[in-house]
């Protein structure tokens, strides 16, 4: 376990990181986000099946972040492999395969394996290690770019956030999520850079407890006025005007708007909707696939009922009981007031709406 | 520590009970709720602020068991009382209050209390002997007959179950929240020994886990067919076609038909009506409040921000985050279908429907 602060110069542009490459190309610094909000530890990780594995275990999470953190196992994957130019790809393809299979719903993964692969395509010729620092420059611009967006679009959301508002947010779409800044935290953070007082109500996120243990763990580092409210809180609170409008992240933004998120977020939507309060979700361009014709056609990923049954150790429910454990649900676009990106706003997200900013 | 079966006859007619006075009115039984999945273990109480205390800590809880508990705690508080007539009552009126005042929002505790004390009032020219003799058969008297109301109302819901249905339910509303038998899982009983089969979805009910914990225990110890969940995953089940009821208990409603029930029942109400999913709430009719005018006079405790804070003993958030954790909200009449009470249903629940009903 390592601390940040022996990378030189995080991309993340933060003083903590969800990943980054060491000087060298040989390490992958990852924090494992299991153990927050206790303790704020990097794992280092040199081969591509052990970055596939902390994808698979959440050491690393959020779709922005789990596509950086593939791009760079590939790095870590093109060091292993043989000199020649055909197998250097062959031997690639299992790799990316593995990274590729740990989480169905984001559809970042898929979009950052097939660029870092057109990449190595280019680059099998030449020398290994020149492909090698090819291959670590493209997952360093897949990181920077991801930051950049989060920026972008933090800009695009503020615009929608009054001084003096609150924001509630699902999940952790934040720094941690992404490669740094984060999206539907991005918002938050912009508003605030542009001297909007901003406070945000964080729902705890069950059950993997995204938002009590990373969402209010890097907005109260950052200092932020935040409130963490269990998932079951949110339509009293909307009630009783308490939220002026919620912004959350996405794992797949299909062509028709509708969007795949963390499981809870469609009930939010609904709420938000019978409550008439803006329901915004913030995500780069990465995450639209416009491939997808709509929600239905969203792959979503069931996790363990262990996740459900238990909780640090402790078993919450009797033995013998079966739990559900679908780690996504899906937002029809109709519920979704706006669709924030690095390219502008989709309002309402539609296929027409995105397809002018497609281009 | 002791075990249910050390006491001969108890009311609630199964093989646990929230609570039951023993033989010779000296001791009362409670299981100890917090211990649930893990442990089945009941305390043995014999003074009223001992009871008033672990009302307090949710050893019991639900709004009829807590009634009942009170009514036991005035039993053994009677016991302790001076022999004079006048001094007997005024001696009753300060554990009448501490009890009173452990939890504010579930109307049977002042009910049960109100009636105790009037039985205290016609007994207090008796012996001492006497008079605690009166009180425990009133006591036992609304054990027995909150028992036969969850009967009786059980029967009126099960009307409205289809064989083969899922019923979700949220909290638990069930045998260890009443005499005996239970409410909104009352309804569910009743329909399986009409021969119907029936399904339950549990919501798991944070911050206190009552689903995970007591539903999903008392009905997968009585055979039933039971699925947890996590709060944030009702919307997305309703969509997906996977419920065909909602069925919950209630801690107090008021005249205009409005009820409170734990936090969370109002979300899972709002998203029911989005998705066409009958929404009904079972209740005594000692859970009538018609003095009551509507939701907005009901007070909702607010307890500590602990219990969001940590989820089963273990801290998930960081230090330093503020919490809000209101116990209960308010449904809005308009969005429940029906009121299920031993006298017959009121459909939709409104001042007209309960005043028919009243009379």
């Amino acid at each position: 376990m390592r601390n940040i602060l022996e990378h030189p110069e995080p991309l993340s542009g933060a003083t903590y990181s969800a990943v980054e490459l060491m000087p060298g190309d040989a390490q992958l610094l990852m924090m494992d986000q299991r153990l927050l909000p206790s303790e704020e530890k990097y794992l280092t990780l040199t081969r591509a099946v052990e970055v596939a594995d902390a994808i698979s275990r959440l050491v690393v999470r959020g779709a922005p972040a789990i596509g950086i953190a593939a791009a760079y196992g590939l790095v870590l994957a093109a060091r292993e492999a043989p000199r020649d130019s055909g197998e250097f790809i062959e031997s690639l393809r299992p790799a990316a395969s593995a990274l590729r299979r740990t989480r169905p719903t984001a559809v970042n993964l898929a979009w950052a394996l097939d660029r870092m692969m057109r990449a190595a395509c280019d680059a099998a010729a030449l020398a290994p290690e020149v492909r090698v620092g090819l291959l670590a420059a493209e997952a360093r611009a897949i990181h920077r770019e991801d930051v950049a967006a989060c920026v972008a679009m933090g800009k695009v959301g503020a615009a929608h956030v009054g001084d003096g508002a609150t924001v509630l947010t699902h999940c952790n779409a934040g720094a941690l999520a992404t490669g740094g800044y984060g999206t539907a935290l991005g918002v938050v953070r912009a508003a605030r850079s542009q001297g909007k007082r901003v406070k945000v109500v964080a729902c705890e996120t069950r059950p993997v407890l995204q938002g009590a243990r990373l969402t209010a763990w890097e907005l109260s580092r950052d200092g932020f006025d935040v409130t963490l409210i269990t998932d079951s809180m949110v339509a009293q609170l909307m009630r009783r005007g308490g939220v002026d409008l919620v912004v959350v992240g996405a794992d797949r933004v299909a062509r028709s708007g509708d969007v795949a998120n963390k499981i809870g977020t469609y009930g939010v939507a609904c709420l938000a909707h019978a409550h008439r309060i803006p329901f915004y979700v913030a995500a780069p361009w990465s995450t639209v696939d416009l491939a997808c014709p709509d929600g239905a056609a969203i792959p979503i990923e069931q996790r363990h009922e262990d996740e459900v049954l238990s909780f640090a150790g402790a078993v919450v429910a009797p033995a013998g009981v079966r739990a559900d454990n679908p780690a996504f649900d899906v937002t029809p676009a109709r519920l979704v007031t706006a669709l924030f990106t690095e390219r502008g706003e989709a309002k309402p997200p539609s296929e027409e709406t995105l397809a002018a900013l497609a281009h």
